[in-house]
């Protein structure tokens, strides 16, 4: 069995690894010999074992019959999805990490791999190494899923462990993680919440068997979780965590992306560092998590190779997923229920004004911050909670809010 | 797709009712309608909806072309192997719950599967909803599973978390468990750790890809298990939790089940009350664990109905499984490694002779047992730890003694 890696960047050089490292026992439960038979890449690795196999040129790849599988760990929109769907419509299986690729075009990559007899695999898309995709499509297959929340960003969640274990500040653990390689030089993608989005689009997708669009899904970051947000967490048994959030109610669905405040008590909380988890409710199994590396090389490469594993066994035979491109009917940002941690500088009258216009909060005392008001308000629709903090900006200063979950 | 289902206990009904509850969804996974044609029981049911479906003989639903799919839920050997092994050798599907049958005669059901284009698929029978089995077979793959720990019985974590958090002894949890319907009226299987044995037999099977006999793995129950030992653990930042582990070295595997003192830092500390997680160990994956209910009707439930999606599914297709009845080489009992948590009464000269015979001990303190010396011995051989142990008891009264990791 011949496979071509698209790639050779931390992901692609990873999954040459692994597959040279557990050679013996990979073919063992392929079934076959996996053999890689090129790698394509713009640039140049001068006295790398894979310079003999390296090639820049698709066509050389996409016309080798030989060639069963293609492993695109290129990342990017363009020209991944150019090659995928070529592969795919030759009858290649093709194994992919792209986030971005699965989000914008799953239901139609995986509706052509159905047509062609052959199979679309993105196990490494979402949580790294974590199986989770595999168990959403073929495990919990009895169960109508009505909840899913997951910690599904490694470099996020390292900043804020940091943040909270070391009382320092956002920017300045920002800064050490792109030192140790946590985090890009550019980390919108990760901070801003964009990444999580995806990934919860996708599991979402798949839970609901149709699509859920990620631009559709409110998302925020990190950039405004401050030190003290994180006093005020530990003070009261909680902990922040950036969470990607998918919810059933009735017919319709609604998602988010934000940092939350959650109790020690949540299965998420012990969720540290670069680790992944993500925590599923369905109404016949109750709730199930999964948890592992959601991030690095070889765990990621771990899941691409389990990835061509399946493919391996399943050449010819499509592997049926579910998740037609129907999109699924998305509660509209300002129904979506929530409830907020607030802190608000201390004024004459202030205290009154919040308890009317939050119609009943739960006051917070914390004797570090004597300057301020702390309280959590009921849950509510968006929109109506938004009015509420207008009206009170109106008469006081509103420090910091964040979403909380009880 | 007509199902049979044999057993109409607590799993049996639940298997009916997740199937009734989700009819619509469970249809649209397994691409085709399952439908429920008989039920064996040698008990009268009457008034219940499967009445008219209820028999209490084999050979009609053995000699039913039209059945597909045996659900076997009964439990015990037999007549659940005579059944299943029929029912393989007919081309018939098997989803079973009993991990009797699995961990005795699990590589022989599944060879016979394979020679008979069909599956045999056992989900439910570890950790009841969590989905472990196929993420084995299917998802970890690409990695060299070198360790699998496992809260593995539901029984004894609701009891050791009561006796914890309650600080009441044992017998008065279990009296509690009983009453509450989480342990049987005979807890033997549950306390002795039995069933956790079985289940790290079938996962270590399924991780090596060849035969661990649950006969030859060490099973110590969570009987001796003292108030006092909970005290000290809570004291130590550690907690105590049944598990049921597999660790692979060199060439050698060896398993166990133990109470065992673990940090609360570690994966499984906040696993509580009636779930299970189960924590594994790869060469290039890292650490991934799995968490969620470990028994129970519905969450068992939930596991059986995602196999028969997966049988209906694979109709014609054996889906491959690794796990030959080659035995795999496995460490003598002696020479696992081991390290110990020990209290001793006080005595004149006994810190001296602990000390000498020990090797170099870490002393423990604890205010609240005054007439108490307590350590934790470095790890080594068990045969060289038990010849301590006596050579210990020569000299001072051992109160008790505990595994404890890391």
């Amino acid at each position: 069995m011949n496979i071509a890696i698209l790639g050779y960047g931390v992901v692609g050089s990873g999954v040459v690894e692994v597959i040279n490292t557990n050679k013996e026992s990979i073919n063992m439960r392929a079934g076959r010999e996996i053999n890689i038979k090129h790698v394509l890449d713009l640039r140049k690795f001068p006295g790398d074992p894979i310079e003999d196999i390296l090639t820049d040129d698709f066509d050389k790849i996409i016309n080798d019959d030989d060639v069963d599988i293609i492993v695109e760990v290129m990342g990017g929109l363009e020209p991944a999805y150019t090659f995928v769907k070529q592969a795919l419509e030759k009858g290649k299986s093709v194994v992919t990490s792209n986030k971005e690729l699965v989000a914008k075009y799953g239901a139609g990559l995986l509706q052509l791999a159905k047509e062609n007899s052959t199979n679309f695999l993105f196990e490494a898309s979402v949580g790294g190494g974590i199986p989770i995709i595999r168990p959403l499509n073929e495990s919990l297959t009895a169960d109508e899923i009505y909840e899913i929340t997951g910690i599904l960003n490694g470099t996020t969640n390292f900043i804020l462990t940091k943040m909270e274990e070391e009382g320092r500040p956002f920017e300045e653990v920002l800064k050490e993680a792109q030192e140790l390689g946590y985090a890009e030089a550019d980390p919108e993608a990760d901070v801003e919440g964009h990444d999580a989005c995806r990934k919860i689009a996708i599991l979402s997708s798949l839970a609901f068997a149709r699509q859920v669009n990620f631009e559709e899904i409110p998302t925020e970051g990190i950039t405004k979780v401050s030190k003290g947000d994180m006093e005020y967490a530990s003070k009261m048994g909680y902990t922040i965590k950036l969470l990607g959030r998918c919810k059933r109610k009735g017919k319709e669905i609604f998602a988010s992306v934000s940092p939350v405040m959650i109790p020690l008590e949540h299965p998420l909380a012990p969720v540290k560092d670069v680790f992944n988890a993500i925590l599923i409710k369905g109404n016949v199994i109750g709730e199930v998590m999964f948890y592992g590396k959601g991030a690095g090389k070889l765990p990621t490469a771990s899941a691409v190779v389990a990835d061509i594993v399946e493919a391996a066994k399943h050449k010819g035979i499509n592997i049926i997923s579910h998740w037609s491109k129907e999109k699924v009917e998305m509660m509209e940002a300002g129904k979506i229920p929530a409830s907020y941690f607030v802190r608000v500088q201390k004024k004459d009258g202030v205290k009154e004004i919040i308890e009317d216009t939050f119609l009943g909060v739960k006051w917070v005392e914390n004797e570090d911050y004597p300057e301020e008001l702390a309280f959590i308000t009921q849950e509510d629709e968006e929109d109506l909670q938004k009015d509420r903090f207008e009206k009170l900006k109106d008469h006081a200063y509103v420090i910091s809010s964040i979403n909380i979950e009880g």
